[in-house]
């Protein structure tokens, strides 16, 4: 089953006085590429007034290597658990051959209540279903 | 009439590869005095729900010296324009006798409309009562 | 004499509560187009250890409308003034036809002196042959 | 032994469109924390031409509970581990009583060669030591 690349270049303002990408930016990348991923499933996470939610409950990144201003680069997904909560996609980070890092983005679908609060809730067969028919079924 | 005083240390993450703090953090230094001066006066900008919203018109800023990680600084600011819309404040961002640099930031008042849209609105007196109350008329 | 066009979609992590773009991620946008013409000239701000750099001066910028998360939009890039510090690049920010703001970034060229120091100096003439190849005099 | 801890404000430009804290700030915050404790000790990450250097390894987080715009929480750093390579410290991010999330932040001592290349060194005795002085021995 294939995997989802999305290719990005680091931009100036990502990087520190160190002279390398900031750690920080690692996470955001990964959201980047998820959502980039959702939006060829033709799906959106930036619904206004949407009924679901998708707050992070873990994300790990180990880092192997480093990334500089203007790299190109690639993130890597692959989509590893959607049959029950939490939603789980896993990332490799790399520039060409080189490993930069992995890591994981699990969430959970959450249903909003009236007063605000959210409510764990099991992942839409259509959200289910369009990602798989990208990524497949993991 | 009293200037407000916003005391603030540059943090790593907000350096870039040249080892200074990237232009674009001046930006949200400002936004952070701004937003410490509400408090001060009792009001705070981040209402969920609120009827009205607050979104920037201009932000110039011009640099006249550079911050370094781990910098201590303040931001001072004066309030310049309240009566009408828009709101106006200026602000200076010094290290001990340094100055920085200097910016304003514009911003109208809004109302929302039942369709998503914003309105522009008068400054409510409270808003204004408020603010003139911790920094004078202007 | 052609303008230089920056394609770029609005990520997630840009917006605030408030539901738009944070309009401090305007001035990144500007800087990444700029370095995009930059690079399309065959020229980088990056470089490691290089003896000149571009600290800016001054960064205005007004707010006509608002981006949203997962628009896309342009940055369009006219380069104005190169033959005399400063440099100076003038930005408009479109979605379609619409026109989100406006805004120039000026810098200076600098020479790092052995104390660590930034002396001002003029553009080097391959930085505004190259440039002036993508874009023209101006 | 003592914890070590950091207080903070969310500012306004940290939510997203959600209405809460975007999840890589949680990152940031850690390292704002890090450092606040390096600084207690006397130190400092942020030399310039410094030999040596401490990128991540590796930077999970587990996510609990959410932030909110201008809610004040406190990261409660405890340092577990210093005798050797790697270097980690333990976090709990906390507003009142409610934990927001827990996380660690594990950094390699480098030293840099002369090529740019980065060995793996150990940790220098007097930052084991002064960071000792200020939180025990973990």
């Amino acid at each position: 089953m294939p995997d989802f690349r999305y290719p990005r270049r680091v931009q100036f303002a990502e990087t520190d006085l160190a002279g390398i990408v900031h750690f920080s930016w690692m996470f955001r990348y990964m959201e980047e590429a998820e959502h980039a991923l959702w939006r060829a499933a033709g799906l959106s996470v930036s619904v206004r007034g949407s009924e679901i939610g998708w707050p992070r409950v873990a994300a790990p990144f180990d880092f192997n290597s480093l990334l500089r201003s203007d790299d190109e680069f690639e993130d890597v997904v692959r989509l590893t658990e959607m049959r029950t909560p939490p939603a789980l996609d896993a990332h490799t980070i790399v520039r060409g051959t080189t490993i930069i890092g992995t890591g994981t983005m699990t969430s959970v679908c959450v249903r909003y209540q009236d007063d605000g609060r959210m409510e764990i809730s099991t992942v839409p067969d259509e959200v289910r279903n369009k990602l798989q028919g990208v990524l497949g079924d993991g």
